[in-house]
């Protein structure tokens, strides 16, 4: 498998459903940082190393250095919402960043208007969209999105588009016969059927013009099988489902490492606070499904409990968000672990992280963007396994089971990017610096 | 490069100089898991699964029955201790275990008597030893614990021994000349050179006898060339240093998860309260010295400021360790991490492991003797680095920088034990799932 | 108005209706206090002193040896459950007290068999009872439940009774007009009034024998006009509601000293974990509110934010309970606290509390049952404010406002004995140590 | 005793020594709350309401309108430092206050220039003085501080003045011979005695021209016989030491809670971090000494552990402060307090206070400055023990226990301001409520 990627020359335009704190944090700080004001932090394509060769070579370039990625002065931003507001205004209500940075953007940011959303509040009841598209039918307003999408890529002089996902967490939806071709789903959007989620319809118009999606929420989306076969027949990248943020990222962080010396599990018990209108939400118990279904098998696929029944076959594991205005998008999260170590003495471990929602999501918009495009223009087509690392819930290939442990979800990234660019995959192994062996890579 | 790995039948003596409240917590958990009371949590030997092939073959032996290891059953243990309390009171007076459970193998403990331990004030200003050699010269102490250790096989029909240091940790030293060649602290010992460190004396005679040493303490011991080379010389295996229990194993399981994410680091406040005898030890300063800064490099060494400055050239790394006796052997650590993301936005992370410092140690020195023993069998001789997994301070070949990031040193030392047995290495890429290639082992 | 205090000889009966974790926890303290095995702390009769007279005096007694209580040797214990475990089986069941220190007064505690309950599902519906009494009416019921008490007192050879509510949260419930006098309660008892709470049948058959009540559930329970009346009638003493331990008592502790300071409070965020019965029963929304009016009231009659809305007039105060079975009564409470100072200026305050449930009830149960027993015996009838100490939910007299400032209560209970017994109050003014003043008590 | 206030009009000079981030953060809190931008929040005399009279007169007027006190628009400021910034530019330097807020009362703060100070760097080794007064004797640098202080009273048309001691932390020191007497310490001021700490040469020019001095830093100053025979001699108030801010704070709200309910206490571990020039000037451990002895007094003089010895008999308290620059003055505290209930059973808190050092501060300084004022003119002269509210380590009348319980100093405060003004003090007894009776105030 070799592979020819082409150039990043040209614009790319990243488009947003959702103009929110996380969008306009990810739109304002690509302004900031082209202005010099500011550094892209966080975000692994633009400031993270990757080690090429021997420790010994002492290669470790930036990874924008190192795969042909977008540059951040090529990138054009639009998207929808559910309210008019432009992004300056979103950006000041959403309170994440400081109103003097904002204000040295303002033309910017107030130059791009949201297109009219597509919205359902059978799907988000505690939101009242009034700048939304009116359709007859589903079907109709994929078309509607189609025209948006073109109208943008010409209005912007754009050579190639993707779309991240940055809306709401949608009602929790099981995937039912609507979803399982690209027949019954286009059959499902001329009856207006119900089960077609309004994230669905963004992913399907994005996929029918040969435009990439990522997925930020952990609603369905692209993970049902009639929009995985329209991504193959079209060759276009998709990815997701749910920013890996917060309290779920330390929890991919921490876990693989109390495994690691096989300490046992007992409970986990993880509490939120946060009080921007993804709070508000989630408020909604159907809501909140959605979101703990994502965040619940974080545990489970890292621990393996079939393998180890003894260390982690009887972990009681529970979430609560709670909806609590006076943080604001200072999102705040607190976990009481209970684990046990040798002859089963027990110890707890308690995690306050006085984090920033839309701080770290921002970023991985970013990454997802630029590396979606990169796979598009590799020819890498269909699921994107190796984006795992940004997803709280990875999407895989039917009968594979999701990778949730950072470390692992890291080394697939790199080596992916490694295989990509022709260099040698790092294991790690090392053993020919002490016995002077040739073995290249190791 | 190809192991042959000698058979593991046999009896293995396993020698601790230090019966404290590790090694006596070690034997007797040993001890209660041999009769079917408990489980070796917390020993990635004993309790760790290894994943061969690939995802899709579900080949996750257990690493014990993958790896040719000594049996549970086949362990003898032995030790010195500058108390004379046999282990049994020893373990009493550690207030690790509870009364109920020591009792149960009271005549197992009561038969281990520490011999006579190799003991310099001037090393632990705050112990007051009473059960020690006398002699004339270092050498002659060597000398007598090289009998202890022949005396010890021989009682006990001993197929092979390994040690493992439990002891205190010593004041601070740097490698001087005595220490630069098997000739010099040779004649250092014969001359009583007051930079020769009981610790020294101890993995002197080991490996004058081929017994390979694994090094628990933050002490210099064998990170000397002078026993780098009669390793090297003898054909032994050696290891070190200082168990990575605690704070500093949270350290390596988070800042390796903070790195992955391109996230900044600011700040990071270390405090400790822990009542037992290693809290009095490192309440001398001197003490303190040599386990700060055996703390102190892991941040450096995971994150590498020189190729992120934006991100880790600034931190300020503190590290307090505070005797508190009402904890006792419950260390409690308390890490204030102060991070930044998008655009230089701060985050906090606290962090309150109210752990059990023996609890986390006793199967570390399990999984030590036992891997060490196989290294010794494959004849691998000299540094084993893929012990790293085990350490705050990894020793290394001279001029490469030792890796602190636990998830890569995990790799590490799986791979090697793949390589060992002949399967193939994992490197998570694993594209093939995605494109019917049959790159086996991807 | 003088008091004349009746002598506490003879033997008090203490009846505690659901012999739980709580009740349990009670009577083996008791137990264990009066073989010499371990004292009374957290028990302010027991082991707290009172100041007397001026500070150069140096008169601070034990209260015990202050205010004529009975004594520990002279009290029986009786009580009801839903289950037939005796006290020794139900102790063990709670695990909150050690199986070697129950084993050690087994016999006095199986001899202690619950007397079948008056359980109503409808209260409780997490609960199934299976020990409980049969009878047409509620009428039946409070006259079996006379019988019980008449015929401990007597087979016990006690002089005097106390009840002391140690049983479930009910579900939430509000005063009625069956609820206003005795006259419409009496009726409602022989309508089976669905209204009418297992509780108040216990309250009623208590009062209507002259034996007072305290109330540790927050269960309406006493708190309505025509047990109020009832217990005026009769000269019975009474008071409620809810004992405070853990969390509420931390929060009645900290919210006046912030408020000492006129700092602001902009939000009180309040979690707690627990996975023993109580947690159980909890677990019911229906149960919970009840708890959670209890609980919320707390910061508002502290605050006074009427007085200071610039401070306390817009508090977001959120109390969640979650069961946690992995920490059994070992209860946890986690505290966020945004507070503001000088200028608006934001701080936060967080408290994790590691408490045990039963352990901090324990002794409330012992303080109220004899401070009630003493209050008898002095003649004070009906509401007892000044035990409002003890409750997370003060009663009091129409039209007053509950005192939830732990410290002014404690000062209400002092000066409230000092009265009883002629000393002088305590102002601590003390001007008179600077200024040769003779004002007594000063 | 009966008082005879003075009028509180005409003009209050506040002489702060040190204008620092405390000095300059109160400065600039009160100019902009007189420009009606922000408020006092944390002044009690500001914001505090005061009960009067029984509950149900609600009577709960501000302590501002209910005791004559200096109006804020009548204060102007001066003061010392060792540095010649303005108090603009300190300010700035200090990073307490933002910058915005700062900019919009420019013109004020950069008016109030600083005297030259009085300086030894054998009392505070890390800081260095250049803004210093040169003289011959400290007798000569006495006169040139009132000097200064007459020069400020009429250059600002003052009718009163008051001194508080806003300067850094002392090397420790004993009291001794030249402190005994108004004679020995003038002799000692005339031979440069090493004895004489620059703070007592301020106080001993204030009290000398009557003005009162309250002293907010742990130095001995004003607690030494000489300075207290000068104040009564004078008739000026004076009062000390230590403000009380952030974890001692903290700490006289926890600990009298913990008491009222009477549960033990094992251990208590205090840990900070902060990155100010207070905590640079604490890194030395001379500096640390004087704070580490006023602020472990705290728990003693609470807790009374001579009446109880089995539950505050053996309390192992510690506290450190690390200098920790990332957190600038954001002082942040950590607390674990181990505490044991029913039968001994050990229960855990952990306290983690995000507090901001001079944000607590300011609004103390501001009612000393107030208070001690309002003292003067009601001529009350010496020790003003009722202030002790404020105080860490509060100075009191020789051979008198100090109150360090928060609510007991509350209440002497506030009874002192009733007394003062001729109202009932308050007992809470309350029980006239219940009996109909007439005993006013109760």
């Amino acid at each position: 498998m070799e592979f020819q990627v082409k150039s990043a020359e040209g614009r790319l335009g990243i488009l947003l459903p959702g103009l929110g704190a996380v969008a306009t944090t990810f739109i304002a700080g690509v302004e900031a940082i082209r202005k010099g004001m500011s550094q892209p932090i966080g975000s692994l394509s633009q400031m993270g190393n990757i080690r090429l060769g021997k420790r010994t070579d002492n290669r470790n370039p930036l990874i924008k250095d190192f795969v042909p990625l977008a540059s951040l002065d090529n990138l054009v931003f639009g998207g929808w919402d559910v309210y008019e507001d432009n992004v300056y205004e979103a950006a000041v209500n959403a309170k994440v960043l400081e109103p003097g940075l904002l204000y040295s953007i303002k033309s910017e940011l107030e130059a791009i208007q949201p297109m009219k959303a597509v919205f359902d509040k059978n799907y988000a009841r505690n939101l009242d969209g009034t700048h939304v598209k009116e359709a007859a039918t589903k079907y109709e307003l994929a078309e509607a999105l189609m025209d948006d999408m073109r109208n943008f890529k010409e209005a912007n002089g754009c050579d190639r588009l993707v779309v991240v996902w940055c809306g709401s967490t949608e009602v929790y939806l099981e995937p039912g016969d609507v979803h399982q071709t690209v027949a019954s789903f286009e059959e499902g959007l001329r009856n207006n059927d119900p089960r077609i989620a309004p994230s669905m319809i963004y992913a399907y118009a994005a996929l029918k013009l040969g435009v990439p999606f990522a997925n930020g929420a952990p609603n369905l989306t692209v993970d049902i099988p009639a929009i995985v076969e329209l991504a193959k027949e079209n060759g276009v990248a998709i990815s997701g489902k749910d920013f890996k943020t917060g309290q779920t990222l330390m929890k991919t962080i921490l876990a693989p490492g109390l495994q690691a010396r096989a300490l046992g599990i007992k409970g986990w018990f993880s509490s939120n606070i946060l009080g921007n209108r993804d709070g508000l939400v989630l408020d909604d118990p159907e809501n909140f499904k959605t979101k703990e279904v994502s965040k619940l098998g974080v545990l489970e696929d890292i621990l393996h409990p079939d393998d180890n029944p003894e260390l982690y076959g009887d972990i009681y594991h529970k979430i609560r968000i709670n909806y609590y205005p006076p943080h604001g998008d200072n999102k705040e999260s607190w976990d009481n672990i209970d684990i046990f170590g040798w002859l089963g003495y027990q110890m707890q471990i308690k995690i306050n992280f006085l984090c920033r929602d839309s701080i770290l999501a921002a970023p991985i918009v970013l990454d997802l963007a630029l590396f979606t495009d990169l796979a598009q223009r590799a020819g890498m087509s269909g699921i994107q396994e190796w984006l795992s690392f940004y997803y709280k819930s990875p999407q895989t290939a039917e009968g594979l089971r999701p990778e949730h442990d950072i470390f692992k979800q890291l080394i697939k990234l790199q080596n992916t990017l490694r295989h990509m660019m022709g260099e040698d995959l790092i294991t790690h192994l090392g053993l020919d610096y002490y016995e002077d062996l040739v073995e290249e890579g190791l």
